[in-house]
């Protein structure tokens, strides 16, 4: 209806005022004190968010970008890694490392579920001469709906010469993740999630474990040379390496500060709410989700479509009729699925009004229930 | 003193209020038909100033990585190229070149000199077996304000089997370079440049001839693989691959539309209008290009300081007191050099306002001459 839209997806996702407003001004150049000054405060700040003491580098890139710097930056070719996939982001981490030449074993779980911590545990245990190198594995699996456990899977890679090479990109500053305590050596993110700003900037931190590997890995690297952005960042060579997306960094400075001013913690519990929020609303319609409710993202939830409706017309009216954008299944779950995205930059009311345009639709299309009963939900859940 | 400085650099260049505007706007989500009937249109209308019939391809990066992508999507390891450099930029297409390890014979010329391309056409014929495969060559380099003759140098790999890789970082949108015509098989550019857009977006196309080398190339790549985003555009799989910069996208959108607005040949002939004004200013001043004045750059003017003026405070003096900016020399040229930048979105009044500052700078450290002797020039030079 309006041009502008409400979206409850799972990135890109809303951009607060305050950092729409940086992204309108004219540009400065990033060779001078006000965007080093901006620059070095992002990357403090950063440190926060990814809960290191680890430089936080930051790329010109999609999130895929540093998916693949993540593997260019570790390991030689033949490397062996274990990929834990469970959905089509962990598929696509596993054939990152594939196209890199790396030795892939993929462990792969039911979409809908998440990794068992117990399971990866075998898998290494099995690997009695640490053939692998390092596991690599999605933090929230946009696609099901699934969080893994990181603090179990770390505890297996912790104090072992293994690195755990977490894809954080839709749960950092959504979703605790405790890059140093639990001990991950590379966590990869990105802007357009919980971190409140436009796509375009890519993310990255390593563990002093993370750093030896670095050192001795052999695949090629120039535009994603982790050095060459944190010497970079340490002042020890020409700041940045290359030219960096300004407008985007200074926005991600400013999106960073409203994330701190909120406080992580308040932000984590807003997003569990809100999730715990939208199984209520599920429920209340007769509708179920496609993971366990225990294993469902506090970032987005993924819903069964009911019995004889076409999801994707629903999806559709949601959008056109009411300006309010949730996504489809994807690859297998195409068609079967309805994910609403709860992630960075949202209240409660913009979770009612999904809700209230999600009733509307489905009443469209001839799905009957008590008009209101998902919203009473809702509302109860957030009281 | 003010907050907002006039960049007369290499990049990034100003950007136009209208493109600010856009990225003043909510985010939208990608896979809508309104982003794809924005992308589509610069697709097409990015045709244009390609000068070409092939897809033009938008990644979410910096220049280097588009340099860098133009190399992983073109050759296998030890394939023979020839890296022409006259400068900074060329040395870093040789150094990704020989990172990614390809043979790489480099041809350098000594800085503030254009490659001549009977020197190019030389070192060809003496590669009687061809195993050189492509010549990868800069068109405008601006550590020294060069330019160089790609009309010529493409008539030497034109019919053959060989292949011409452009870094038109600098000059895509400035500067004539005509893809199909000339035969050139990869154009790689920018968005902070003479596309007049905040940084952040990699463009790159390739020519029938690059495709067909793309096929047989073995260096693994996954993000910047050149035939997903390719099939993104042309439809034949999810557009975009990964997500895009939306902002930068859709302001990139209305750049570009203000560059085909003003008319590209309106814009190469402002461009050396403004290279020639420039020259007659620093003519006047009693100073002397770093290049013959024949090769100088149309996009940037590089000055040799006055003897005793120590450079560095005089650009510093600039931007601090007159809040316009300018830049120094890189690397060996470090100290020995003020470049001027008119790039992209700028006018005679901003060249005007360039020399005034430059003068009032020189003064204050004690080069003397008639003050307004260069915006004189300067004015001449625009009648």
């Amino acid at each position: 209806m309006f041009d502008e839209k409400l979206l409850m997806t799972p990135g890109p996702t809303m951009i607060p005022t305050r950092v729409l407003e940086i992204m309108r001004r004219q540009i400065i150049h990033h060779r001078t004190d006000n965007y080093e000054r901006s620059f070095d405060e992002l990357c403090e700040n950063l440190k926060l968010v990814f809960q290191t003491k680890s430089t936080v580098m930051t790329f010109v890139s999609s999130g895929t970008g540093v998916m693949e710097a993540a593997v260019v930056n570790l390991f030689s070719p033949g490397d062996k890694v274990l990929a834990v996939s469970i959905g089509a982001f962990g598929d696509r981490f596993s054939e990152i490392a594939q196209v890199f030449g790396l030795d892939v074993q993929k462990f792969a779980v039911p979409w809908g579920e998440p990794a068992a911590p117990e399971a990866v545990r075998e898998i290494l245990d099995a690997d009695r001469e640490h053939k692998i190198k390092a596991v690599l594995i999605t933090h929230n699996e946009t696609s099901t709906g699934v969080t893994n456990d990181i603090k179990a899977v770390a505890a297996l890679t912790k104090d072992t010469d293994r690195l755990l090479v977490v894809d954080a990109i839709s749960s950092l500053g959504a979703l605790d993740l405790k890059m140093d305590e639990w001990g991950i050596d590379v966590v990869v993110t990105c802007s357009q999630k919980a971190l409140m700003n436009a796509p375009g900037l890519g993310f990255a931190a390593a563990s002093e474990k993370a750093w030896a590997a670095y050192e001795k890995a052999k695949l090629p690297k120039f535009y994603w040379d982790f050095k060459k952005y944190r010497n970079g960042i340490l002042k020890q060579s020409e700041n940045p390496p290359y030219t960096p997306a300004i407008s985007l960094v200074l926005a991600q400075n400013e999106a960073v500060k409203i994330l701190l001013e909120e406080g992580l913690e308040t932000v984590y519990a807003r997003h569990k709410q809100a999730a715990l929020a939208a199984q209520a609303g599920v429920a209340a319609l007769g509708l179920s989700l496609l993971p366990e409710q225990k294993n469902s993202s506090f970032v987005i939830t993924a819903v069964r479509p009911p019995e004889g409706i076409e999801i994707g017309k629903i999806i559709k009216d949601m959008n056109v009729s009411y300006d309010v954008m949730v996504v489809g299944g994807q690859k297998s779950l195409k068609g079967k699925l309805l994910r609403i995205g709860h992630c960075g930059y949202f209240n409660r009311f913009d979770l009612i009004k999904t809700f209230a345009a999600l009733e509307m639709s489905l009443q469209k299309a001839g799905y009957r229930f008590e008009p209101g009963v998902s919203l009473a939900a809702v509302q109860k859940a957030f009281i």
